[in-house]
């Protein structure tokens, strides 16, 4: 058993990543397509991976697509593009921790929104449009980071009306999309919207691997434009290296075979979790999450879950606390990421978790 | 003879890529690298490279390094922390259009500095320094992009002088330092620094390729630290696929092997350009490159050099006309870039500008 359980990360554990097979389409990527990957490219990245990329998506034009340098720049240039100080965003809440943050730097004014068990309160959300008009909707609709819960396909679709009724942007942020523990994916507000009002972003990191930094933004065709004379501006070309081997996976139909194992090694090491939380710490309320990496857990009102992490540090275990993706709150609440802890070790894990609640309750800080 | 000839792009030709050497590298890094390769890093990029290139720089602290997604985006995060509307900048007239848009886009108050045969004219700077403090001064010491010039060693002493006395700093855009014709590169304007008023931009697209999209920065810990956290908070690591081919490379020795033959090639383009423009342009003056990528030209006074690159496209050629690097300007200048033209093809590239210059000025436009 490993000195430390990090429950903290929402990274893959190493003996998940398909080194073998990027191994293997480096090789093929630069023998056939090696004149692409070497040169600068444009701002969109390399024109065969946002072709294969608006075919995944239901054949939308390629001009509809940018690949970036990871996702969370595409958010970030997007924000940048959308947000003066004083612009109205609804967030989720609780809602991903980095983009939170790069709206706050940017000033936003953040209009919290409530997550249920199947994603966003659009009853809240209607309310916030009552007090007046935001800018764009931050929406994690599937296997969401942190709280691990996914958007109903109801509520996909008022989304995308009441984003055209009331002219705002979706910020569909959809890094999991592809991982649902079964079934097939939901389908996107991308593909629900005809109103040019939802901007797509999505990754590789979870169904390749994060080290090749490849994310996208599929969007309205004039969006996509700036945003990528705004790229290009700011970097040339994102990583055409790495873009072409993506590509080759992508071609090749190794990604689906990877997406097909990833899947039953993730929902192996949640089911571990699940059940090793209704054993050790039957407390624990959560959404059972039917994809991705993340389960959201509040312990009994009156936890403080921060004192909780410092006092599970001593004990060998690690995780993410609440309020790290609240605006205010998420005190009694705590984020375990199952993606890099083996099913074999969850239960060990969440004893740890479990011995430190009670050493905290008892009083006995380490 | 190709249709077109381009003398317009700083990049190399593809045949001068080394893409036999990158498979091979690849093919070792996902062998013995694959897990930091494949994984998240962090804002500095991949340790080990960080720590080669400290190497590489006369062992400065490894804290010293960061490496991004190409030099130019390291600029760009650099610039948009010490620039705020109205900071004042100096520029070298003329100077790299990329970085110089960057610039006016923040509101700098760009100061421009005049360019002499060894670089930016000191004399300039230091009567700009008295009319008001400056920020920083964006210097590009070897092989000048678009000028060509490189700086001498005596300016390059006193500018750290200037940067020390005055409290401003030296950004030291380098990224054709590896590329001198003759002899070994001059020593950097970061080695003289002990007030740490330098930070030093280059980059692995001119010695591996520009699709690896791999540069980096040295400078000051505190600096380096802060750019770091926010590069980190933008991308949350570089690419570290990248990252690690071009680190195995460096390993290797095939870098230098590589910067070795390039050279060579670079070198033969110069000299086969330098030859045609004698013969073909005499009226032509220009500073000899003594390495590098480019060689920038001024015809007679009054030439207008646009409307010779309308002329010039007609013949099949093409450049980039000399007001694109200036703040105002550069009418009668241009850009060539030998990089992507074979020494075979540059006689007939410039006959064909000779044929625009002379169609220019008997007024029969194309």
């Amino acid at each position: 058993m490993p000195d430390t359980i990090s429950f903290a990360r929402g990274a893959p554990s190493a003996d998940i990543l398909p080194h073998e097979q990027v191994r293997e389409a480096a090789q093929r990527a630069l023998t056939d397509d090696w004149e692409t990957a070497l040169s600068y490219g444009v701002g969109i990245g390399h024109p065969g991976l946002c072709k294969w990329i608006a075919e995944r998506h239901g054949d939308v034009d390629p001009a509809q697509v940018m690949v970036t340098n990871g996702s969370l720049e595409a958010g970030a240039m997007l924000f940048a593009s959308l947000v003066k100080p004083g612009t109205r965003v609804a967030v989720e809440q609780p809602t991903y921790d980095r983009t939170l943050l790069l709206l706050q730097q940017l000033g936003a004014e953040l209009v919290p929104i409530p997550l249920e068990a199947d994603g966003l309160d659009v009853a809240a959300l209607e309310a916030a449009l009552a007090d007046g008009p935001i800018e764009f909707a931050h929406v994690i609709p599937n296997a969401h980071n942190p709280a691990g819960c996914t958007l109903s396909i109801e509520k996909r679709r008022r989304l995308v009306e009441l984003a055209s009724e009331h002219d705002f942007f979706i910020f569909e942020d959809d890094p999991y999309r592809e991982l649902p523990f079964e079934g097939e994916p939901l389908a996107t507000m991308l593909s629900m919207d005809s109103g040019d009002k939802v901007i797509h972003a999505s990754s590789f990191s979870k169904t390749v691997s994060p080290g090749v930094r490849v994310g996208y933004l599929v969007g309205p065709t004039e969006e996509i434009a700036k945003l990528s004379k705004h790229a290009n501006e700011q970097y040339i070309s994102p990583n055409m290296l790495a873009e072409s081997i993506v590509l080759e996976l992508c071609r090749s139909g190794v990604l689906d075979e990877n997406i097909a194992f990833v899947k039953g090694e993730l929902k192996a090491r949640c089911d571990a979790l699940v059940e090793a939380l209704r054993e050790s710490i039957p407390e624990a309320v959560f959404v059972v999450p039917q994809g991705g990496y993340f389960l959201w857990l509040d312990l009994a009102q009156g936890t403080d879950s921060k004192a909780l992490l410092a006092e599970a540090k001593g004990e060998g275990v690690s995780f993410v606390a609440g309020p790290d993706f609240m605006m205010s709150g998420g005190e009694n609440s705590l984020r375990l990421s199952f993606a890099p802890v083996p099913a074999a070790d969850a239960a060990e894990g969440v004893a740890r978790i479990a011995t430190a609640l009670e050493k905290l309750r008892a009083g006995t800080p380490a």
